[in-house]
């Protein structure tokens, strides 16, 4: 018994030494700046990043975050530099807008700061790491799942995105899956700009063009919600199913209850914010990522686009969240 | 002590439930192909491959892997084809050349194989994660030091890589630098193929145009130690410093003790096929990185361009490695 006594002093040991070490961290300021928003993709934004500084804080002891939204990019500008009078040691940006934060972003990486920037990137290399979505991702798994949901047999409609080059990587990317199905026909593919009114016009105009579609791509959750109003108002049965994009809450409980028209979605996740955040921390304290290789942190991540379906909807799932 | 008994006891059988589950653990298959290389950055690519491998079997019983190395294109397609055969889960792939490889990775992902792809990607869009170097990063990271190192003065020289996409991401990064400080000015660059021989060739070409320069920027390492050659038999002693890139233990070992020519060096780790490994592995085990918000990896990872001077290169120092 003495040796495990010894064994259990020793650990009593470690364990306050490991105290003792945890207390002498410096202070570590992170400043967190996105845009401002209640509902949609960037209401998820907020929720996941006051969900990670609720995490964060959590398990650490020397952080203190401040969480700073904007509702136009000159509030931004503001923000960061309130941040950089705030000492802030790291930025976690989501930018309202790429061109007017440069200036400011660079200006805080001159001094030293440590910036995280998160889906919309800056016009020049100031970020010492970009996290964003993957865009031609989200197309490509969109395609790759409707063409075997459809069997490789079908005549589809698509409801794009606002024209710009994200809606572009993605449409590209599902076209360039669905060439290798012949005996699928994309009959129309027009822009509803990530809205569900314009979803819902949209929808209502395909209906009227075309007496029989198989599936529609709506790529977005928002738009999925006019399309699937119109389709509801049409009293029509002959689509086989819809397919959103993004991962919000309705939708994935949708698939997750089992629905029969929406079966799956796919993640250009809003959490990429609170990733962003546990990269700033752990450059701050010093981490590498498990398993790399490396001495720091990666300059680069494309989150991946993450399929959903019945099977995986409740990881999905966060009905605390407003997205 | 019965309590402490009793704690000892609940460890134990815990220890010997967590034994069982590894136990249980189906067994993961794990392809890598590399080409073959005795010397410079493939021959570290092998070094780092072996080297990952090692530290997951020691960590894990339930992983073979299958470390194959080619010596051309059509050698790596059989490889791929013949691990295909061993029934592999995953496939980390550093291609020999990205189309002739893209149809049989294509046909492995296909079958259900998850792709790591480093390094050189494939021409369509087959791998599960994509795993690379940061080439722009690479440049900005050494025009950044050099320019400090010069106190935004003097007149230098560059020797760029073979004439392709990574060089051109490397040269513009730099020359994207240097436009910011207009008391330094580049007053040559031209192609030494990342080659020891051609580095030295035009070294001995700048040293005879040139009475008087002040930094060269050779890009990599290797044709670094050209120049420095050059440079010895020239006699002169006009340059202040010299900088390569990659980091090869040579120059690692130089800018470790202090060297005063080459103070610094800017990785393009051959390591990123551990890192490769790596990801492989996690992804076998359904595991995601430590901080993700996701549910599964990253599609795309670029390792930082991270830059080793005096004071860090112990860490980037690997003796037993021939890089």
């Amino acid at each position: 018994m003495r040796k495990i006594a010894l064994i259990l002093t020793l650990v009593l040991v470690f364990s306050l030494t490991l105290s003792a070490v945890t207390f002498a961290q410096d202070e570590i300021r992170i400043g967190v700046t996105i845009p401002s928003a209640d509902h949609g993709w960037t209401g998820g934004v907020v929720y996941w990043a006051q969900q990670a500084i609720k995490d964060w804080e959590a398990k650490t002891d020397n952080i203190t975050f401040f969480l700073e939204t904007a509702d136009s990019p000159a509030t931004q500008v503001s923000v960061v530099e309130d941040l950089m009078i705030k000492e802030i040691d790291a930025l976690v940006i989501l930018a309202h807008d790429s061109a007017p934060l440069t200036p400011v972003v660079k200006q805080a990486s001159e001094e030293g700061i440590y910036v995280v920037s998160v889906d919309r990137g800056l016009t020049e290399p100031v970020a010492d790491i970009y996290v964003a979505g993957d865009n031609p991702g989200l197309g490509r798994v969109s395609g790759e799942w409707m063409a075997k949901e459809l069997n490789g047999e079908g005549d589809i409609v698509v409801l794009e995105g606002i024209p710009c080059v994200i809606n572009t990587q993605r449409v590209e990317a599902f076209e360039k899956v669905m060439e290798q199905y012949p005996g699928i026909t994309i009959m129309d593919s027009q822009p509803a700009n990530w809205s569900t009114q314009k979803g819902l016009e949209i929808m209502e105009n395909y209906l009227q063009k075309y007496d029989k579609i198989d599936a529609v791509w709506a790529q977005d959750d928002d738009v999925l919600k006019g399309v699937l109003q119109a389709y509801e108002e049409s009293g029509r049965d002959d689509i086989k199913f819809f397919l959103g994009g993004a991962g919000s809450k309705d939708i994935v409980k949708m698939v997750m209850e089992g629905s029969d028209l929406v079966r799956a979605d796919v993640t250009y996740p809003p959490s990429m914010i609170a990733t962003g955040i546990s990269m700033a921390v752990k450059a701050m304290q010093g981490e590498t990522l498990d398993g790399f290789y490396q001495n720091e942190l990666p300059s680069e991540v494309i989150l991946r686009a993450e399929l959903i379906t019945e099977e995986n909807a409740e990881n999905y799932y966060f009905p605390d969240s407003v997205f």
